[in-house]
């Protein structure tokens, strides 16, 4: 493997910045682990081509992908309930059998670290291998303070092990555990004084989450969940307004959240709170084609707002077994009629803005030699394409990890 | 590479044998081009085992995938206009530039046949990759008969240079060239006057296609390609009933018609013809997904009747530009409710009898050794998930040309 301090030049490439495209064709030089040199082909100093590795010509550069939003630790698999649901039994039957999420629950609670770390290795080498190099991995199919630190340390142990920036959340407040069935403000008290400190103590959350909805966590528990991740120092972020209104985003703007994810339902109040508080709209496509959803996130009025909109995978096993950015930025179009280019952003700038990482997911001077460059004329053919294979070459901290 | 004359055994594993899922956990061993051997494990003779290369065991093995419905071969993108139309340009605007399937027919006249092999190299590169040994291409783009013939060559050529089988088919009769613009007519004599003995000519057709609909030709006027068809001894099939119920399809299955393809608004009529004819129902559920339609093919009436449902990517530039066929298992399922067994058998078993080629995409002693080994633990899980990268080893006649 070439050393990372090389020297590395791309030619008459398109380069798309991590907010648009950029109008000419461009010389690029990486060194190290920055890009030291970004400049118009026609004003290339020849001279800049010593010492230098030609990595190619042509095709498309885009900073590595940013997957903001995905619960690829888990153990089981969903497959048979999906098929038993297509032919033909019932909601009941499958909550009989023991299906949904709490499947996933009890078998990531029976799965060791090191199985759940042999599951959720292949999935995240098949994000890598589509682009990402940073990635957000969520607790939450533990419910337990012991399986949910299980959990983050598997996502830990996956950063060190491939060669992708690993962001964790705890996600306690994913769904009730049976223990506390009818005693979900227990489990609030649970998550607030002893899940948050001992993931705290071990450095194993970036971040903490909520699912905010009916059939989850009320607006009040959530925000009791926020004020322990305040108190603690870790920045929030909010599963909300996916399956209807209850404002959970606007309380989630006012702990200062750096997302609110799905929103299908927001309305005008939570659009004005976010923009307020500068958090990101994390929009999920993948879940809303799983679950044939009709209710659309409001993208016309998030764009007249300026609220920056990501785009993920949420990559998991029951509502979004999609492990494959650009069909996101596929989805996100075709589904959401987000442009391109904005679908593009949402999964670079924006999808890093998401995770507190505002400047990565961005290719300037100076910037991460975070990289990806694509056989493909023009960036817009990333989403409206679904095509795998071309990934042409992927540096990750100015390590070439995919291509020549 | 390893001689395509060894004999290679794997034990203990899943089969989806191209009808459905066997029973028990396998042992299959190939010698040269053919599985010589299938037995659940606990019937196995381990004095089979002398002499055979160990291929692993676990997983699941299935049908080499078939592709039975494809554009691959085309000049120019139209990535443009999938990005003009979603920052806001109207229909009108983007027939002005020039957009639409027009723009892909001046592309593809424009482009040499060298040229047209170097752009639709990779698609089916990317097909292979994702499990296809047996892949149909249409023309369709040219609509001359030196165009149509061109595109034909290139199909052609690729099947020679690429481990897959590929399967030809005419489609002259896919759009109104602008030449004929109000001479309609005109341009079905050609297709039956000399683009059919063309091609037959040069033995560059397996099979006569059409596209019947509104917005292309009328059910008299593909009568009258089939007619030529018939009489030149080349099999027929159709684009039928996906916009609107002309009729297509019945009058398709008089002419013994291998599949009708689409067929969202198909009536029961049409479908009773089908089940009289033979004729398999080709579900494309990617066009589906990009054009946002809300017409769901018949599916329950076609289980019901016995019709026996293709899935296929439909690869084009513009209703589809969709290269992956793994994905359209999950589309299928997700947006037209087949089972994950339906689908697979979509794009095995039922694929290839939609080409003509009943016996292959089937699993049994004796079969050809077009295999795919996945890197998953049942079956339904190739439509559940969309995970590239699970195809741990491909076998094209026998040679194995992925994995190891
Ligand atoms: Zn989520
Ligand atoms: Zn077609």
């Amino acid at each position: 493997m070439p050393n990372a301090t090389d020297r590395r030049l791309w030619r008459d490439i398109s380069v798309f910045d991590g907010l648009r495209t950029l109008p000419n064709r461009m010389a690029v030089i990486t060194e190290g682990a920055h890009i030291i040199a970004l400049s118009p082909m026609s004003e290339f100093d020849e001279q800049l081509a010593d010492n230098c590795t030609e990595m190619g010509s042509r095709g498309v550069m885009t900073p590595g992908l940013v997957d903001c939003h995905t619960h690829l630790v888990f153990g089981g698999s969903r497959a048979e309930e999906f098929e038993a649901r297509l032919e033909g039994a019932s909601y009941e039957e499958i909550a009989k059998r023991g299906g949904g999420i709490l499947s996933t629950v009890r078998a990531t609670r029976e799965a060791s670290e090191d199985e759940l770390l042999r599951l959720a290795k292949p999935r995240l080498e098949a994000l890598i291998a589509d682009g990402v190099t940073t990635v957000e991995i969520k607790s939450g199919y533990g419910l337990t303070v012991e399986d949910e630190l299980k959990m983050l340390r598997v996502a830990r142990r996956l950063g060190d092990m491939l060669p992708v920036k690993v962001v964790t959340t705890l996600l306690g407040a994913h769904a009730l555990p049976p223990e506390y069935k009818d005693d979900s403000d227990d489990y609030i008290n649970l998550i607030c004084k002893e899940m948050i400190p001992a993931a705290v103590a071990e450095g194993l959350a970036d971040a903490v989450d909520v699912f905010c909805e009916k059939i989850a966590f009320s607006v009040e528990q959530c925000e009791r969940v926020f004020e322990a991740a305040e108190a603690h120092g870790l920045p929030i972020k909010a599963h909300a307004e996916q399956l209807s209104n209850l404002g959970g985003t606007a309380m989630a703007a006012r702990y200062g959240a750096l997302s609110a994810d799905h929103i299908e339902y927001l309305d005008d109040t939570g659009i004005a709170a976010m923009r307020e508080a500068g958090s990101v709209a994390v929009i999920l496509p993948g879940a809303f084609h799983t679950l044939r959803e009709t209710q659309q996130p409001p993208i016309a009025s998030l764009r007249t707002a300026g609220v920056p909109m990501a785009v993920a995978t949420d990559a998991n096993p029951g509502s979004s077994p999609l492990f494959m950015p650009t069909l996101m930025l596929n989805l996100a179009c075709t589904l959401f009629r987000l442009t391109p280019q904005e679908a593009l952003a949402g999964m670079t700038a924006h999808g890093a803005t998401a995770l507190g990482l505002a400047g990565k997911g961005l290719i300037h001077e100076g910037a991460e030699a975070d990289i990806c460059v694509w056989d493909i004329d023009a960036p817009a053919e990333l989403a409206y394409a679904v095509q795998p294979g071309r990934l042409r070459q992927r540096l990750f901290q100015g390590v070439l990890t995919h291509g020549n």
